[in-house]
């Protein structure tokens, strides 16, 4: 950007009363007028308990899960945690509990210092803009509850179905939080989109600079430039300190550690993506098969790998979401798909959010399936493997967005049973991950 | 409770198809069907920063703010630990950052085994209930986000407002989350109230063991047995394993490590929670001057102890809420009162819960004062502090309510402006805390 563009970007912004370059915030220590500080630095008045930021009870063990490859094979390792969704409540999902998908693994994290990072908006636009974090909190902002789901459980990937017994294995790429941050469209806006521009692209900071493509009309749609995450900043997994929220869209699109977009008449990158994800046609046109991404549910409870205490009541409890706005309805079946209910929903339904069903049960003592089917207000339905199967083939690496299926024993465990005559029987435990990587250690990964 | 009325007991809930004595559910850690387990055990397996649990990043250091007394004279310690509102965006509250009032303060935070813990219903009831907390999560549940608020802050006590300069520790003790756990209007229903019941007590397991009535009336509208927040366990500050959520009421009552439920005829232990908040009428009858909560709001940016960068256009940001239900308006005036216009309200706006307003502000760098005045769902306006005043008198004591008060000065800083001619000005850093409770070292103090 050379100074002249600088100071016509500059005067738009002062036209509009914002003046976005230039601008020294205070960092994340605030003083008070009499300079006492609010911060760690309070550690030596602080009781043993009274803990500035509370930690979670010893007890408690809930953890995320990477599925990872072979240490001494960097290709083939994959830092993939997904959420444990078994032991979640309610509809949001604990920050510190969002899957993550890092494809630069096995190197660390990116370590940001949000004084010193700068994101650009830069390409088909009339002026290009460098932003601060500080700057970006300036700006008109919104929040919204958004899921987030990772390519792998969509319908382009078969998601290990066959060789994980839990929600969390088998579902847990999918997390909830509450987003804030700017609109992409007003950054756009303030930018000026020239004629002729068809896509963008965004570029995070992390040591593989993924970045990826998707149509402007999607990013002048519902696209925020995201710095907080139920209500803190985000944590470093999720992109600290700022990122892309793309919501219904797979996740790799929500690029995290932002550090550039820029605006194109093609979808430049596209290539990067690899096969899972999107494709460009032969015209040039970018292939987006799962957008908006397709409605899911999963029960959580009971769920793979736990044990009810015998016949009883109970409350089956579950997630349904769909990329095509809010879940209209969630059915339940517990006899193996032959009758199917409504569930209740608990509100607020979020469009684009996860909402938790819940659904009254006698359990007699006998064997069972158990089942949700998630209806979006699109009016699409959510479908079984055996009909993703018919539409897709036998190739089982396309079956990945079927609905679970969870058998009850007798004595009471729960096993996943979405995997019938038709699938391979799972691998010993411990191998799985790595035969499922070593079928294509040298093939593309996305990050989110 | 004897073995015909535990026999009693478990026939009611087996006829309901619920058997809540004698279940062995696990506890937090599962196991998959092929034995492996989901939890910290899985950290020989993980790389460095592929965490099972994320921690924020090191550049961030929002942190709760203690209000101390006196180390050496433990009767005039109050945990009071004030959640950082203008840190924060959105409506949740990070569950490390929710506000707490300990008045066991010195001594540890309870750490309670939730698989030895238990709790009781009994008194006016024909069944009475021992649950553990497994047997809890199997009932038929709720999730709902809430606010709660200290008694620090309503209109009975005077909330510092003279010599506190942050929106944290003026506004700092009321934080939103979503909650989970079961109806206690269901609880009382399975436990079957007597005739003549009008009062409920409740007591928590830590060493003071502080107790709250309240009117029978309220347990049975929209009170909450809980025991997660915002997806995952309570936090041990927040009352891990259980705790009562009394939506819209002084925080008190929201009684943390929730070990006993009492129904009866009278409001046992009004006397406990001391002049600061119920009292006992003539008749018996509990006075409850503050419930519903009155309408609140505070605006977080700009916020005391906060610096502008200079003249520019700004988005006002804060928060609203009231214990009468949803916040149906907020109002910002940016020329100290005399014109106020509508903010706009981030959706979901929900009942008793945090509502986020924002209002746009073109600053021209001179100085002025910026206020806030949220109207609930039941019409009532949030007031000054004059007005405050000519209702309940000079004691700055009863002025705890009123409305947040910013100063911005020419240079850009912000500044609490409550206090006026009328008020004693701030003391000397570093003493108003201790000033503060050694005027009634020996009070009685509530624990939320």
């Amino acid at each position: 950007m050379n100074s002249e563009q600088n100071e016509r970007s500059r005067r738009r912004f002062l036209k509009k009363g914002a003046a976005l370059a230039g601008l020294a915030v205070g960092g994340g220590v605030i003083r008070s007028a009499s300079g006492q500080t609010l911060g760690s630095e309070t550690a030596a008045v602080r009781p043993k308990d009274n803990r500035g930021y509370g930690e979670r009870s010893r007890f408690e063990k809930a953890a995320r899960w990477p599925l990872v490859g072979d240490w001494a094979k960097p290709e083939t390792v994959y830092a993939q945690s997904r959420t444990p969704l078994q032991d979640l409540e309610g509809m949001v999902t604990p920050s510190g509990l969002h899957f993550y998908i890092d494809a630069s693994a096995p190197f660390p994290l990116p370590d940001i210092d949000p004084q010193t990072h700068r994101f650009l908006i830069h390409g088909m636009v009339d002026r290009p803009l460098i932003l601060t974090v500080a700057e970006l909190k300036l700006l008109p902002s919104v929040s919204r509850f958004h899921f987030l789901q990772c390519v792998v459980g969509t319908t382009r990937e078969r998601n290990h179905l066959e060789f994980h017994e839990t929600a969390q294995m088998t579902y847990g790429s999918s997390s909830c939080s509450e987003w804030t941050g700017v609109l992409l469209s007003l950054l756009l806006q303030e930018a000026g989109v020239q004629r002729g521009a068809r896509y963008i692209i965004s570029e995070g900071a992390e040591r593989a600079r993924r970045s990826y493509s998707f149509p402007l009309e999607k990013a002048l749609d519902d696209v925020i430039v995201a710095y907080a995450q139920n209500g803190e900043a985000l944590r470093p997994e999720q992109g600290y300190p700022v990122r892309l929220v793309v919501p219904g869209w797979q996740g790799h699109f929500s690029t995290k550690w932002l550090r550039r977009i820029k605006v194109g008449d093609e979808p430049y990158t596209a290539q990067q993506a690899g096969g899972l994800q999107t494709t460009v046609d032969a015209d040039g046109k970018l292939s987006l098969p799962d957008a908006p991404l397709v409605p899911r549910s999963v029960i959580t409870f009971p769920s793979g790998g736990q044990q009810l205490p015998g016949p009883r009541r109970y409350e089956i409890r579950g997630l349904a979401w769909s990329g095509g706005g809010v879940v209209r309805r969630v059915e339940v079946s517990t006899d193996g798909g032959r009758t199917w209910k409504d569930a209740q929903l608990q509100e607020p339904v979020l469009r684009k959010a996860h909402t938790r069903f819940r659904f009254a049960w006698n359990w007699d003592g006998t064997e069972t399936v158990l089942q949700s089917r998630c209806t979006d207000e699109l009016g699409r339905v959510e479908r079984t493997i055996a009909e993703i199967r018919r539409e897709r083939g036998d190739n089982p690496d396309n079956w990945g967005s079927a609905a679970a299926v969870w058998k009850v024993t007798r004595e009471g465990s729960v096993h996943n049973a979405a995997y019938g005559p038709h699938m391979s029987p799972p691998p010993r435990p411990g191998t799985s991950a790595e035969t499922a990587l070593n079928r294509n250690p040298g093939r593309e990964r996305s990050s989110c």
